[in-house]
């Protein structure tokens, strides 16, 4: 299946990896790690593959620092909205994010905290080995985020944004 | 009553202020603001102050970057234990602290958040204004907060680190 998680993926590299509680989409992509960064970072081109279609970003606010607001808003092919609002938690250009649901922009917790993603990208040549961990408070919560289709939705969202990368390298 | 909050403080400094969802303790306290960090950051310092009597601190752990952890481990007076561990958010040496229960180290949220503080020190002459914020999801927790004694039991806290001072110079 596209987009499941790769076995390099090495969890010794991150003294807070639980296999218990995480989940992982790693893949090496044909992008420039400062492309991806650039589709990660800037509202208008997020909105064109953070969400698998046919559901689209129709709205994402970015303010790119540790407490800053990052909040997007999606909607179904049928008019279903979803999304909402979490905060940057780490920001190393071209190399991480962490960003988490878990807190409000300002730090604030959040009524229905789910779970915080950390994206690492390193080059690899020209290419870019792609790292989606997305960590959770339960069990049950890496569970249910499973059954939600994780792996398959991370997946396409990065095969839209490989698709965008002719784009990126000029945006 | 001490350790109340002071009048003097701004909310309109603070744009992620909420009145019904934070608590404040603001106070200029006669203590240089590089003496108060070092009673916030080094392990060996809080425990002496942390906690107000009878109960004390037994064991603190302090990895003083985002994401690290910030744990605290508290004994009363009838040998019972309180306490946990968070992250710390945001760290500006002599200015600014921000740590939160609602993620764990490595920045996986918590089973059961509670609150996010900011800790801001303001340099008034030789001594700090002190501004210590708490941040709830919810106004139920900070009403658990106010009546779990936060004004008294931060106030007293600040207390004994104002009664460390004559050291905190010499640490």
């Amino acid at each position: 299946m596209p987009g499941t998680h790769d076995p390099q993926f090495d969890p010794d590299r991150d003294p807070h990896f639980d296999s218990a509680l995480d989940l992982v989409l790693e893949r090496v992509i044909d992008v420039p790690r400062e492309a991806v960064w650039k589709a990660w970072t800037r509202p208008e081109l997020l909105e064109r593959w953070f969400c698998p279609a046919p559901w689209r970003v129709v709205d994402c606010e970015i303010d790119l620092r540790p407490g800053g607001v990052f909040r997007t808003e999606m909607r179904g092919p049928d008019g279903e909205t979803s999304g909402g609002a979490g905060c940057w938690l780490e920001v190393v250009p071209n190399e991480k994010l962490v960003w988490t649901d878990a807190l409000l922009p300002g730090f604030r917790p959040a009524p229905e905290p789910f779970f915080s993603a950390e994206i690492r990208l390193e080059a690899v040549g020209t290419r870019t080995r792609y790292t989606a961990i997305a960590r959770h408070a339960t069990s049950e919560a890496r569970k249910r985020h499973e059954e939600m289709g994780f792996h398959e939705g991370w997946g396409r969202a990065l095969d839209q944004l490989v698709a965008l990368a002719p784009e990126l390298d000029r945006a």
